[in-house]
């Protein structure tokens, strides 16, 4: 199903050539100020344009058509709806024959005859648009917590703006790594087992179109190490660790330090080059080329996304945590 | 909160040197074959005993308390308790000088002065012995799937009894790198964004403690790769494809190919080399010796621990995908 | 929270002068065949415009704007909205003097200043329209059910016509009771303990603004009945009984029988008389006078709501049963 | 499923004649004092060995497994088992002739030829030893509520005792209605729509087996009423009103004024005069005599129940409230 958390809760709607797409957002408290204009830096970040990105131009204008009175949250759900304005549905035409890497042929089976694969329909790196706008109303929630999210490579690479000319030259696509930190949680949020730290953000990064692996600390690297290495010393009364290999988690629980995570992002699917695949309609393989407008690295514009998901973790446990002290 | 899973759901609950830990089962059909020797294999596979496990001994012996009549569930909740026998509470005693890499600190302040640090309490391995248990039910649901993993790294080498062999030595600890494939996974389960397979199973898989990266298919080689490298060429009308490096999950559903990930295992924090702490009553850095038993490799018991979380996701989205064809 | 469901799952947003209302509908089954058309007969039947309704006149078309692509749902989530075009805000400044028997009070309480109040706000009875069009979806579900609500008594009386004209004359309102019955609901459905039919439904209905008691079956006559009197006979093969007493639901399980229940609508609290309340401003007592436009009984249109709120909750536990057949 | 709440959130498992009943308790906030103690006084009120009770006789004695630690909740999941000692599954014999008014045909349809039929297996009001459990710990953290419920009929008379032996002379059982009511609930809990009071608390309460209507205030009645007689006048500046008409909630949020409801409960099921059911295996009507031990009026033992239910519903209301505010 199309929801997440616990008390700052997600409702996740809409398709890419569908009239909107759109958030709600249940359980935010009232009282946060919010007005159209807070939704502009992020919404910008996340937006097409720059260098490596689709021609594709959304609006991106947030329609708050709920649960916001007067420039506050009431209280109530909170939805936000943002128009699709730019789609070219002719571009699209995979039923028999889905694209690569794409989710064409699992959405034909999942919805069977019917469905809506216009643009990748719900499977749209569109729908982000959304979380990022619940991103937005969650930093305000935990505006003591610092998040910072950044493309840190590009095609296995740091020079990041020649890996992107160099992937446009060849009509190709490449992935990339972003790193994501934040400052200032307190100590003991998360819950043991089921809803650790690492096993709510990964479950929100990982609705993410395109992110196909995560570390937190030191990540796979801890798997070479001792324990003498790896293990992180106390120098503080505050818990303050000499290392931060936990990447701020230990026993699933936020432990003061930094939190810190690596994602990685693949090459986006669709790419111009010709591509073989397979035609269910004939019943062979045969050859494909992908029109439409797409990004070359999705990553890029994956980096807010990744900023909102945090967020919107953070905003639950901060909520959460209060119903643990009587 | 403990609990995990929409149709086939787990709560867990117990301490490492309380009277039992155990787990409830909800959402299991009726009519699953189920008799206590049905348990023995993975749970002999999660036991200590071989090079590198704690000398701890426990006879893990489930004991159903409810949901099982005749042999066979019934369809109401089963929950399956464990004694806990082999404890040596006196060995533990970290309240002020909490173990670097342990959940000591984390918990203290989760729980304020009422944590259970006993044998680390909640936060222990120990509890894994429920979801071992509850998977063995889950792979007899799911059991047209076949569900492997293994361990194929330790200390970063692949001559994994050298390797521990070398850290036993040393009075030190080693990671460990843990693979994992199902195959027979029908094509259409698991749903976009929220509950991706990738965000389920990362979900549940966190929750095991010590695992801090997880990685599907090609997974962080993914972002260094373009595009036409990336993708993966349908070849039958089945879906299959040429290459895997989804790890078998297209748009956040399975396509019909192999599943399959890969997880990184800390190194056990507990070792007995001494060690540097704060001591939280003394206001200083002190030494830390830690007695305890304890596993110099966390990763060899983990292998059956990965195997019986998937197959829990894998049953839940079985029983899910029963809703979606009417 | 706002939502409700745990396969067919609802989340409701929306104020009664805010832009829309409206209702996100995630876990429908794609392939169910739907037009807006579909929507017509019910939202009529919960329209004002006869007699002992509002004269507030509300198009109520239904704007499906997710989930459903060329007249079939597509199995991702459903979101309709409706334009609130008929509002008059300034009728309503209740925020120092509450109106006795509604919601301004608690919605103040609750919400502190950040209450929307116009209208009502989230409390109106305006935001069961789109329980209304979730039920349209439910009842195409379960369409082998047969569902029918009516209103049975207003103000004490059979007579509802006479009652209602005598309520208008008097510038008051009437409650009413309102009766449900569904035919064909195949025998074991519902859980037993939390999740009992009569839980689920009894649920849902108090969700109704308006709703403060719900009896099934013979209710409240069945605490003084003996057993011999109450108990209902089997008197065939599929489970069908003399009598019908349990009203369709023993052990909080459908039994096969129709099921029955009654619930009890309170009369409107916004009346035209002058009525007494606190001036939280002055701090004392005061008069007031509420303008307004309201229905004289809203039994009248909660009949279809009822309708569909027992439809959701078929719609769920028919979908929730084919989990337990493996 | 069998679980409930959403921050002190409750599954409970197991079988009439199975080994244990339990519940786990997850949520509970850490530092509650509890010791088993705490228990006896409701678990006393909720035993049978009065008049109109039954002749099996449980010890009832609570043993708290996990999540208490030194006499005080850790904040880990509380699990409380319940040894079945005097149990005679001889008695219970009904696969083919199920008992008129019980859950034995429609737990043989819904669990198949799984069920387990002995004693009512899962559908017993055994159970419902757990919930008072959780009940208790429930009351403690919401100690400024005073919660009390009564019988105030049986058998449709107020002269209780009266009832209760002619019932006994005549080898029948009767009905009966339990009030109950909450002084010192703050304004403002509870939620609009699908999480009204009265929506929770009525979930809860037809979890009891053997309720078949509620009513909140003054219920039926106030569907015979105008608005200016029901309509409750504020008549202080903490929202007292003249008369309690609202049972203490208004739009689904408590008001302030003292929480009031009735429930009706059902004759016992169980009667030993000879009845009339259908044989399922020779397929025509037939005499039945129950032996089993049975309660000859289980709303006697169900005052404590509904207490507790209320209680749970309170306490989760009291830690979600936290959340909403910033």
């Amino acid at each position: 199903m199309n929801s997440f958390g616990k008390i700052f809760k997600l409702s996740i709607f809409g398709e890419s050539h569908g009239k909107f797409v759109g958030i709600t957002i249940d359980g935010c408290p009232s009282g946060v100020e919010l007005c159209n204009g807070d939704f502009t830096e992020d919404l910008l970040r996340r937006k097409s344009g720059r260098v490596g990105t689709t021609t594709r131009k959304e609006l991106d204008i947030p329609e708050i058509i709920s649960g916001v009175y007067k420039n506050y949250t009431t209280g109530t759900p909170i939805t936000i709806i943002f128009k699709n304005s730019d789609t070219k549905s002719s571009d699209y035409n995979f039923r028999n024959t889905p694209r690569p890497g794409h989710a064409d042929f699992t959405g034909n089976k999942k919805y069977f005859s019917y469905n809506d694969d216009r643009g990748g329909g719900h499977f749209s790196g569109r729908l982000t648009v959304g979380l990022v706008a619940a991103g937005v109303i969650a930093k305000k929630i935990v505006s003591f917590v610092k998040i910072s999210a950044k493309l840190v490579e590009a095609g296995g690479n740091n020079n990041i703006e020649e890996a992107l000319n160099k992937a446009i030259e060849n009509n190709n696509s490449i992935g990339g790594i972003i790193s994501c930190q934040a400052m200032g949680i307190p100590v003991g949020w998360g819950e043991p087992f089921f809803d650790s730290m690492e096993s709510l953000i990964s479950h929100i990064i990982f609705a993410i179109p395109g992110i196909k692996a995560i570390e937190f600390g030191n990540g796979f690297a801890a798997a070479s190490l001792n324990g003498s290495e790896n293990n992180d010393v106390f120098i503080d009364d505050k818990g303050k660790t000499k290392s931060n290999n936990s990447g701020g988690i230990s026993g699933g629980i936020s432990n003061g330090n930094n939190l810190f995570f690596k994602v990685a992002v693949k090459p986006t699917s669709s790419i111009s080059i010709k591509q073989r695949t397979f035609d269910f309609a004939q019943n062979k393989i045969t050859d494909l080329e992908i029109k439409g407008r797409h990004d070359v690295c999705i990553a890029i514009r994956a980096v807010p996304v990744v900023e909102a998901a945090l967020a919107i973790v953070l905003a639950d446990l901060f909520l959460q945590r209060k119903t643990q002290i009587v």
